[in-house]
């Protein structure tokens, strides 16, 4: 029996994809550019196993199992790393082999953060990693195919997912614009946002935008092209405020493409546009650009921020958003501030503050780099099966 | 001294105005089209008296005096009816007298429903009166210089507001499309939500979307032509379901093109999108389009309804969103319906039942006619002060 584990970051997109031109390939309407966050705060992490006495593939999802070969995704994965792995004649594991997949979250799916991005990103790792597949572009079209953005979490740093023009889908992939060291102060807090609602799935939102958002074309067409030639300049040239406005922009405009769709897509909520408001007031407040919210497909909020400014950020988001819970540890997750709240008392009269306990919580988190490969002590499977069972 | 009094609707964008080529003259980007209100239920009032013993042009607006002479829309729309009555020879009341106005609505400004559409209007259409000025197009164009939608509700039906070419904005005017006669069974259920926000007017909204969104543009050249030719078929028509598609689109357009707006600006809020959802579900389970949201610079909703369905439709308003005052008069105002609620048990499952309260009330009304000019029983003044001075 030959086992790998690994785990592979969450990436939140600035420039965001949303709309497909070709379902079942994952292949995206636009380029989209995120950056990659820290494994310590947020990972997915998969051991896979294979061994000439394992009947079926079988794979344990935070410990519940999936039915493996009617998961179309999945399976696409499987089958593309193992034809990927067929050009590679020092493979010692057998493709005819099955294979025990066993994958977690370090972070709760109640916080509404996608986690099928880290979680095809790192299966499609682990995969390759088994199989002595290399690292590189054609295996960031494998990820793409389990969901599109996983291909994004096979870097680190900040990394663009090219839309590509052929119909097989051989050029949309991802490839980074510069890895986690060239900005390393850039951090983000995560403010996980209390929400009870039910909301359409991004699968079937992106579709119904494509079908019926007037607006999509001109934004794919007109809009994207120029703001990630801009946000790639920001980023070369560590340009906060560029990057800044760049980053909330293109978040409004991917929730005002999915609110005139039809019917309309409503994935921010009035907390949701209160931390907006809340960020505007910050920045205009100081006198300058040091924070930058943006929203996917959910109402949490990411807040771009450098770390010389997290501290003070921080301070102000506690007053604003004041929480019974604000002195325990399981508010506050992630990267410790070392400056308190108290040395930041700057923020009185002019922002408003909220009603109590809207955060759910907060993670302080940064740019970090790609997934990477784990010693056997981690491994999430003994004897082939989860440890739980 | 001379008097008259006047009342002026409401109406309601259906097509939405949004953004302006000239500031001060009020020109629009787009062409709208919109639906008079009945004035039953919602209308402004105006009386105005001129006078030789007159010693200062002066105004009350809902009791409140304002300085007149400083209010450059006022003035404005003052001196553009007294400029066309120069040509009136039979002119009865002197140009050089100064006038007193009285102005008030026969609803709740803390409705959050656009009140100054109804109030230029109405000031406009009664100085028209007084100087025995005929009532056609080139009115609106003074009308729209007090506020835009104004120039709407001098008509009764469904009304274009044509964005004209001309620099000067003489051909920037309203003109029915029909009058309240060809869909008179059209009704409208307005749905007051509770909201505490502080939002963007629509003046520095509207400036702030021209400037900063870059989809807009796309929207007035692209977007609007083709949906103002559709709606005013689907009027011509009666065709509901075309008619309901459209409005609901536009709404949600508009409110997109607000949200790509830099900062944006956010008017609906989490109760508008619930009431968003219920239209949408409330269609599907009947298996038919019988309402259509539409929402202006504010939380509120207006639903069309057919005056057949209003019963069955106000059942199931009742039934999602639940509020302690149901019973009260206060509650449910305007248009009586017959149907009770109990005859339409049909939406129990299907239908997600909201928290109590969140609607403030909700008021019915149906399409209505344009101004008209009331006997002097009716004047807000005597011997040319507000009747409570």
């Amino acid at each position: 029996m030959f086992s790998v584990t690994c785990i592979a970051p969450v990436n939140i997109a600035i420039v965001k994809y949303w709309g497909k031109r070709h379902e079942e390939l994952i292949l995206p309407i636009n380029d989209s550019i995120s950056m990659t966050l820290g494994t310590n705060e947020l990972c997915a992490k998969t051991t896979i196993a294979a061994s000439e006495g394992f009947q079926h593939n079988r794979m344990w999802l935070n410990d519940d199992e999936l039915p493996v070969e009617e998961d179309s995704r999945l399976m696409r994965c499987l089958k593309g790393v193992q034809r990927l792995a067929l050009a590679n004649v020092s493979q010692k594991v057998s493709l005819s082999w099955k294979v025990h997949i066993a994958s977690r979250n370090n972070f709760p799916t109640a916080a509404g953060l996608a986690s099928s991005a880290a979680g095809y990103a790192c299966l499609v790792y682990s995969l390759a990693r088994l199989y002595g597949v290399p690292i590189n572009e054609e295996l960031t079209t494998i990820a793409r195919q389990g969901s599109g953005s996983a291909c994004r979490s096979l870097y680190g740093g900040f990394v663009q997912w090219h839309r590509g023009a052929l119909e097989d889908g051989s050029d949309s992939v991802a490839k980074p614009v510069v890895s986690a060291q060239h900005w390393p102060n850039m951090h983000v807090l995560i403010l996980v946002v209390n929400d009870e609602r039910k909301k359409t799935s991004s699968t079937k939102g992106m579709q119904r935008s494509v079908t019926t958002s007037q607006l999509i074309q001109h934004r794919v067409d007109k809009i994207v092209p120029e703001r990630t030639a801009n946000l790639r300049k920001a980023i070369e040239a560590r340009d906060f405020p560029s990057f800044a406005e760049i980053t909330m922009k293109d978040s409004n405009q991917f929730h005002a493409i999915a609110l005139d769709t039809y019917p309309p897509c409503v994935y921010m909520n009035d907390v949701s546009h209160a931390i907006v408001d809340f960020v505007h007031s910050y920045n205009e407040t100081i006198g300058e650009v040091q924070a930058a919210y943006t929203f996917d497909a959910g109402p949490n909020a990411c807040i771009y921020v450098l770390k010389e400014n997290v501290a003070k950020l921080l301070a102000a988001v506690q007053k604003v958003f004041p929480n019974d819970a604000t002195e325990s540890v399981e508010y506050l997750r992630g990267i410790t501030v070392s400056d308190t709240v108290e040395k930041h008392p700057a923020f009185n009269g002019t922002l408003n503050v909220q009603p109590k306990n809207l955060l759910k919580y907060i993670i302080h988190t940064k740019v970090g780099d790609g997934p990477c490969q784990l010693s056997d002590d981690d491994s999430l499977l003994t004897n082939g099966l989860p440890l739980s069972h």
